[in-house]
């Protein structure tokens, strides 16, 4: 059932067609379009050109193409402009295919530029293709490469008018929420706001994976469980109750199931006969920041930070991860260091007390992470699209969340009631666990930053004080003083009191 | 005893007579020589004017100027080339000021610019300059108002030429090494990695202060301690053993002994009958991070972000300290959080155990900070400038550091035997303090960092590994295989093994 947005443009042009390109250009095929597909590497094209040959009912046509110009030339003369689809990595590597493209680039043309960028650099983009009367759209594409292939979640923003265009195409492709059927993609707003959008997902993805992958050796090796049994309690978590529909927690419970065979996989990755796990054959390196290839989670840190916006969960994650990508440094370091490994819990509680507090302790740090979230853009709307089809989906958040920020949009989560009881009602089974897991050497950076985050933040005599005192001892920083008015709690400006504690 | 670098100049510009710059003017007149001085508030003017007039044994003079052509007009004629220094807040008010100053410089000017700048910036000034053939030196200036007077740590790079000229008159200047009188100035290097290295010395410094703030904290709402019994504590570490010679240490012992009197400080400030402490009067904020003012923390969190290094502990520091700047919001979130306050903490051990815990957990913070410090700087030089004068200065690490960092230059500062010990030796004492801290709801954002990151940095089985397996679950990610050669613990590169978890 081709619909008008469809035969609106006919024809779709896909640039890049590495593991999300490629099953853009199938999606967008199962939509009825006929799919042109490049890539500055010929094997991907090669790859998309067999997968294409082998689908039976395929409703578009696919072409592969190894030369960017023959490429571009099949996509004239189907309509009054050309549609492309871009998936090349952030940077450099965008800003080369881009220029490789350009002459052949003409006014009405869209591109809607589906990879993690910097919105800076978006924006740049945006405004060199309007000098030629291009549009360039920065799209986040949320969901992994599953979901691009059956519907992921979308976050476009740039020029209004060429939005309006794509948008019927967009919500077709766009994953639906299962409850009301809403797509999850929304016009953002202007300039590079759909990228930054993105990034911040990403940056709460870092948070939720490092506060999950804590919770699970908390339970491997703090509290003895089988993977399999840690499968059965993500599965059960996932099911319902303020976890229901996480996508994590479910990929999660997926992957601790997932055995080694005698055949292995698709590629025979995994094949052996020992009846292992294949979690076992990952080692515990996490590289994509420091190879540079996914720039999200650190330009979420630098945003923040650039921003003064207190995000330590975000922070500790990506902190560890950094770590972690440098196996052979921690390696040397821990025959130095000789810090203690993880051990059994001693005096163990009855598990299932343990877990409810641990499920919470995961419960937390989402709301803490969503929290961070406070930039002038429709939250209302952002868990719209976030409801299915992305990394971050979570129902009982989206549900907590959405109907307070659609009455009354605030920009900190903590003063929404609903988000406030949860914090409180949570606090003293995250303070368990950190405390018994500090007892048994288990690593908690995420959780305990979410931890220490929320007693700061809803306190009133922080440590601050005596660092106060101090900066004003040696640097005439000026302080407020209690109970004055104005000053307390008075704006975030410099005090009017400078004590001369040391004569200069 | 005016020497020969004063000879040569006789004559200094202090542009910006601040806080900072006003002392530097003093400073400058001790040395023998003549000072003028303009700021763009004509009160800053008057008030070095009279404190000049005052000033009995000046061995130059100074005159204050209130337009900025007069004041450059003094210059002329007193050398070949003029000499000016710089303290005007970084970003924009530097640059209009730099606008203003512009057309009066001439071939052979050098500018030592003393402010807090981002390194980018001064770069950008340095080409600006350049093309007159103006010096503009960028130069660390740490110690605080009182060390601008009598001597402060400098960290100047630049122009080679340049800093040639002026090091015999920063050398003089500089804070002296008590031990040995080697002043602590050195030249650091090209382009802006004197403001690079002032910025990391003050993302240190924001580590420690929190670090000693929570210290506090604990003493004072978790053991209950006198202000003045912490004051002898901090006295007492500040004296000998490991925090020996400590700036904060001392400043601290000074604060906490500090009373309000009935004539108050010169200017009447904590003027009361009530006997009470001045840090009493103290609000818990500190705003400067916020208001803009100051810019090298967060510049340092964005810096690590960017290449990748894990400091978590300075992270967690500045994330309570942004938090800390907004009472209006906490005092908000206070009410819907309900969080505990910092209770005493039950079964008091013995106190000196606990205490020597918490020197041993600030130890832990230093040497930890000073490890982030890994960014193609000759440390052992990095060091020796902190040995006096400035914020960081810390006797015991700085005699630790310094002769393993000269003899075998690493980046990472746990491979050096002499910290690697150290930090073993301290873990458990830092894991104690946290766990009695959690238990009784103190504030511990950059201790509790600090022990998580000993532990993952130091650990070779972390919940990485269930991440990457997520990863590449969605994403098809790549990892490496535990044991393999080449892959464990293999280089910093995404891996050759993806499992397809799930068909897409």
């Amino acid at each position: 059932m081709p619909s008008k947005p469809v035969q609106q443009f006919k024809h779709i042009g896909v640039v890049g067609a590495g593991s999300m390109g490629s099953m853009m250009a199938f999606a967008f095929c199962d939509l009825g379009l006929d799919v042109s597909a490049w890539d500055v590497d010929r094997s991907n094209v090669d790859k998309v050109t067999n997968w294409a040959k082998n689908y039976k009912n395929a409703k578009g046509n696919i072409h592969g193409f190894y030369n960017i110009d023959d490429f571009t030339k099949s996509l004239e003369g189907k309509g009054e402009r050309k549609l492309f689809i871009f998936s090349v990595t952030h940077g450099d590597p965008a800003d080369s295919v881009l220029g490789m493209l350009k002459h052949n680039l003409k006014k009405g043309d869209i591109i809607l530029d589906g990879g993690n960028e910097n919105y800076r650099k978006t924006e740049r983009r945006q405004k060199e293709c309007e000098k030629m009367g291009v549009s360039w759209i920065g799209m986040g594409v949320s969901g992994g490469y599953q979901s691009a292939r059956r519907g992921p979640s979308l976050s476009p923003s740039g020029d209004p008018e060429a939005l309006k265009i794509v948008m019927p195409l967009l919500e077709q492709y766009a994953a639906k929420d299962p409850k009301t059927n809403t797509p999850c993609v929304t016009r953002i707003g202007p300039g590079g706001s759909g990228h930054f959008v993105k990034m911040v997902h990403n940056g709460i993805e870092g948070g939720m994976l490092s506060a999950l992958a804590e919770a699970w050796a908390y339970m491997a090796f703090g509290l003895g469980m089988k993977y399999e049994d840690i499968s059965d309690v993500f599965a059960n978590w996932n099911e319902t109750g303020e976890l229901r529909r996480n996508f994590l927690l479910g990929i999660g419970a997926d992957i601790l199931r997932t055995k080694r065979t005698p055949q292995g996989d698709q590629n025979g990755e995994g094949a052996s006969n020992d009846d292992g796990y294949v979690l076992d054959d990952v080692l515990d390196k996490v590289v994509q920041d420091d190879d540079n290839t996914e720039g999200t989670p650190f330009w979420c840190v630098m945003e923040s930070a650039a921003r003064h916006i207190s995000c330590p969960t975000l922070g500790a994650a990506h902190y560890m991860r950094i770590a972690s990508g440098n196996r052979a440094e921690r390696a040397r370091a821990s025959k130095k260091l000789h810090m203690p490994s993880p051990r059994p819990i001693e005096h163990k509680r009855d598990r299932k007390t343990v877990l409810e507090q641990l499920r919470r302790a995961g419960l937390e740090l989402i709301a803490r992470a969503s929290e961070d979230e406070g930039w002038n853009i429709n939250m209302g709307d952002c868990l719209q699209i976030w409801r299915a089809g992305c990394i971050i989906q979570s129902e009982y958040i989206a549900d907590l969340l959405q109907p307070a920020l659609t009455k009354n949009p605030v920009t900190n989560m903590k003063f929404v009631d609903e988000v406030s009881r949860e914090l409180h009602r949570n606090f003293d089974d995250l303070k368990s666990i950190i405390i018994e897991g500090t007892q048994s050497d288990q690593y908690m950076p995420a959780l305990s930053a979410t931890l220490e985050y929320l007693k700061y933040e809803g306190g009133l005599e922080l440590p601050t004080k005596f660092m106060e005192a101090q900066m004003d001892y040696f640097g005439a920083h000026c302080y407020n003083k209690p109970g004055i008015p104005g000053e307390d709690p008075g704006p975030v400006k410099k005090g009017p009191h400078h004590y001369e504690w040391k004569v200069a």
